[in-house]
């Protein structure tokens, strides 16, 4: 792992928090994305090497819609870049943590992601992500 | 704010999570440092421009035991490095956002900081920070 790709931020409305995370970094959002499978819109900021990608649900059923109804607005996930996600997923499973996807998916922003489930990692939900 | 200075994350036992932090960013912390005004101990580790700073407590009634009582181990904020901190806080108030400290603190690693309260920011504890 290199730097941090980006914080996934979980928000209800993706248009007010584009607004405050436009007066926060004092940027704009650079692009929206859909990601169907995952029931979730995304909008993304630079921050120096990383981004902010903050996480709205698409339905009611999405994953982000649940960790909303459990736990509220604020940091979803920290996703960390690696130069071969298969070979990183393989080393950490024998450290002992625990992958929540036995292969990559693909991911927004043009990359194949997997997670590792928090409570293998101190309650920190890592997603590893690697560019297509 | 120009990069995501810092991600901080809540543990209960600090060796523990240096041990498993050490197998996710495959790097040892470089640092342990005190802030006993907190009641924390911290410890970091370098991940491309930013750090992962986890945070311990060294007391019973120090703020991280209280957010790992209510909440568990996991992400308890994200700090971005500002050159001008009095005039980040003072802009940033006048946005809206509510500042927990009326002035810049000493915070570990030689910098000032500040934090804008979770309410104002969609349920992010936000920390600014700038060296000292």
């Amino acid at each position: 792992m290199h730097k941090i790709e980006h914080i996934g931020i979980a928000v209800q409305d993706l248009e007010e928090a584009e607004e405050r995370w436009k007066k926060l970094l004092n940027t704009l959002s650079y692009k929206r994305e859909t990601v169907e499978s995952e029931g979730v819109i995304t909008s993304f900021f630079k921050i120096g090497e990383s981004k902010i990608e903050l996480l709205a649900p698409t339905r009611p059923d999405s994953p982000i819609q649940k960790f909303l109804d459990k736990k509220g607005e604020g940091i979803h996930h920290i996703a960390f870049d690696v130069n071969d996600i298969e070979v990183k997923m393989k080393i950490l499973a024998q450290q002992g943590f625990i992958l929540i996807n036995d292969q990559p998916k693909k991911g927004a922003d043009k990359k194949k992601v997997a997670f590792l489930h928090p409570k293998s990692t101190g309650g920190v939900l890592i997603e590893l992500c690697q560019d297509l």
